[in-house]
C-alpha cells in the first residue's frame, strides 16, 4: 500500500477543522511520519492508523507546528509495544530542540529513538527499494524538504515471456539473475521486460520559492507542498518565507510533478480549502487541497 | 465568573471523544490552567476560551498527558498578544522536563514565562482575594495537588444596614474601615454583616489515596479528582498509583467537599463516563463525571 494519510493541515495555529501539520506516508511496509505537530497522536487515532505503523519520523524544521507532536507519538509507539529503533531526522541545527522534545516528560522511553541530524543535500534513509534524501529549503530557520525515490525497475511483458518460453519460477529467476536459458536459447531480462520508472514522493514544507524546492519536486508522482497563503498575499508569503497556492502550482508545473497536494493553510482564509485549490489549478491540473484525515493515493504508474 | 472549563479527560492516551487532560479554572479575572496535556491549545479553541485567558500554568507532575500542551499554549498566548509574565508551577523535581518543554521548538518566546518550582507544602501563588497552595501527592514520580482558597469575608445584611442607617458609599467605607459613625452612633462592620466563608477549589490529580489528597480536598466547594480506574480494578489502581471512582467519592466524603468532578479516565472502560459516575455516587451525592469541553459551576455559596 502506498498512500498519504493527511493528519493535519493548519499552519501556525489549529482551527476547529484543522489540526496542526502531520502527514504519514505509507510506502509498502514503511511509515514515514512527516512534521508531526501537536495533537498528531490523536489524529493518528482518528485516522484509524496505529502509531506502530510509524517507522521514521522526518522533521523539516523545528517550529512548533511541525514538531510538537514528536514526544506524544514516540510515547504512544512505546505503549503500543514498538521496540524497534525509530530514526528521527531533522536539520542538524535543530539538535537542541529535538533533544528537548525527547526529554520533555518524565517518561522512560520504550522506543529506542535514534537522533539523525541531516546535512543536506544527502541521502538520509533507505528502505526496501527506495531511498530518502534531504534538500535544503529557504525558511526563517534552517529547514529541509524530503524526497523518497523508488529505484527504477522493470515491468515484465507477458507476451514476450510467452514468446521466449519463460514461465513459472523462471520469471523470478530471470528478474533476479538477468539472463536465463530457455528452449536452448539465452533470454535476457531486457528481451521480456520494459523499464519501470521508480515512483517519487516529495515533501516541500515551509519555504520561499527556491532551487531546493524544485529539485525535491522534480518528476514527483506525489508532491506535498505548503500553500500557507493565497497569491494576493504573495508579499506576506515572501516576508514570512512561505509559498502561495499559486506558487505551489507553479512549482508542480516547473518540476514536472504529477499530483500536487496543498496543505499548511493560514487560518486567515477560513475553513474552506477551495480558494487554494482554485488558485493552484490555474497553473496545474492534478491538485488535491488536503483536508484533515484525508487519504491521497499516488497516481497510477505511468 | 468562577467556573471550571474541562478541556480534556483522558489518562495516558487520548480517545476519539477524549483529549488528554487539561482544565482551566476561571476565577474572577484569573485563569489557572491545570495540567495541559497535548492538544490543549486546540481544546481551548473548541471550548471558546482564548489562550490569553490563562494567567497561571499549574502542573501536578511531568508525565506527558499532564504537560505536553505547555509549549503550544505558551506560543499561542504569545501570538495572541499576551506580554505579561506567566508563572509555570511544577514540582521542583520536574525542572528538567519543564525546561525541555519550553525549549522544544525554534521559537522566540513572546510571553515571559516564569519558572516556579514548587516545594510542597507551601503557598505558591496569590491573586485578588485568594491564595493557591501546593501539597504533595503520592504518584510514581514527584507530584503535587493544588488548592485555591478564597479569603473569608463578610456578607452585608440589608435589614441591619437599614436599621443602623448605613447606605450608599458608606457601605463600602464601612466594609473597608471596619467602623463608621451613622446617626451619631458607632456602627461596627459585624453589626451589619455576617461572616462569609471563602470558596475553595481543589485539584487532586494522579495519586494513590494519601493524607495530602484529603488535606487538599478539605471542605472544597469544587473538588476535581482523578478517577483513572473503576473499583473492580483497585489493585491495579494501587499498583499504578492512581485512584478509582469510588475512592474519589470516598475522598470527597472524607474531606467534606461539596461537589466532586471526576476525570482522567482510563480508556479501558470505553467512552461512557456513567460507570464512574455511578460508582462515586454510591458514596457521595454531588458528582459530575466530566466530559471534554464541559463547564462545571461552583455550587452556590453556603
Amino acid at each position: 500500500m502506498r498512500e498519504l494519510v493527511v493528519l493535519g493541515t493548519a499552519s501556525q495555529v489549529p482551527t476547529r477543522t484543522r489540526n496542526h501539520n502531520g502527514y504519514l506516508l505509507r510506502w509498502d511496509g514503511a511509515g514515514l511520519l512527516f512534521d508531526p505537530g501537536e495533537g498528531t497522536q490523536r489524529q493518528l487515532l482518528l485516522a484509524g492508523v496505529p502509531a506502530s505503523a510509524v517507522t521514521h519520523i522526518c522533521l523539516t524544521h523545528a517550529h512548533g507546528d511541525h514538531c510538537l507532536g514528536v514526544p506524544g507519538v514516540v510515547q504512544r509507539m512505546g505503549l503500543d509495544g514498538v521496540r524497534r529503533e525509530v530514526p528521527v531526522l531533522y536539520p542538524a541545527e535543530a539538535e537542541q530542540q529535538v533533544t528537548a522534545l525527547l526529554a520533555a516528560t518524565a517518561y522512560v522511553p520504550l522506543v529506542p529513538v535514534r537522533h539523525q541530524p541531516v546535512h543536506p543535500p544527502e541521502a538520509v534513509a533507505a528502505g526496501d527499494g527506495w531511498t530518502l534524501s534531504a534538500v535544503a529549503l529557504d525558511h526563517r530557520v534552517p529547514a529541509v524538504g524530503y524526497r523518497l525515490q523508488e529505484a527504477d525497475g522493470v515491468r515484465m511483458l507477458p507476451d514476450q515471456l510467452e514468446r521466449h518460453g519463460v514461465s513459472g519460477p523462471d520469471v523470478g529467476r530471470l528478474a533476479h539473475e538477468g539472463t536465463l536459458t530457455a528452449r536452448g536459447a539465452t533470454v535476457r531480462l531486457e528481451d521480456v521486460s520494459a523499464p519501470r520508472r521508480g515512483q517519487v514522493f516529495a515533501f516541500v514544507m515551509d519555504t520561499r520559492w527556491c532551487d531546493g524546492a524544485v529539485e525535491l519536486a522534480r518528476g514527483a508522482d506525489l508532491l506535498v507542498c505548503e500553500s500557507t497563503y493565497l497569491d494576493r498575499d504573495r508579499e506576506l508569503a515572501e516576508e514570512h518565507a512561505h509559498l502561495t497556492a499559486r506558487q505551489a502550482g507553479e512549482l508542480a508545473q516547473a518540476a514536472g510533478a504529477r499530483r500536487l497536494v496543498l496543505t499548511h493553510y493560514s487560518q486567515r482564509y477560513g475553513d474552506d480549502p477551495q480558494p487554494f485549490l482554485q488558485e493552484a489549478r490555474e497553473v496545474f491540473d492534478d491538485v488535491v487541497a488536503a483536508s484533515d484525515l484525508q487519504r491521497v493515493a499516488l497516481p497510477p504508474r505511468r
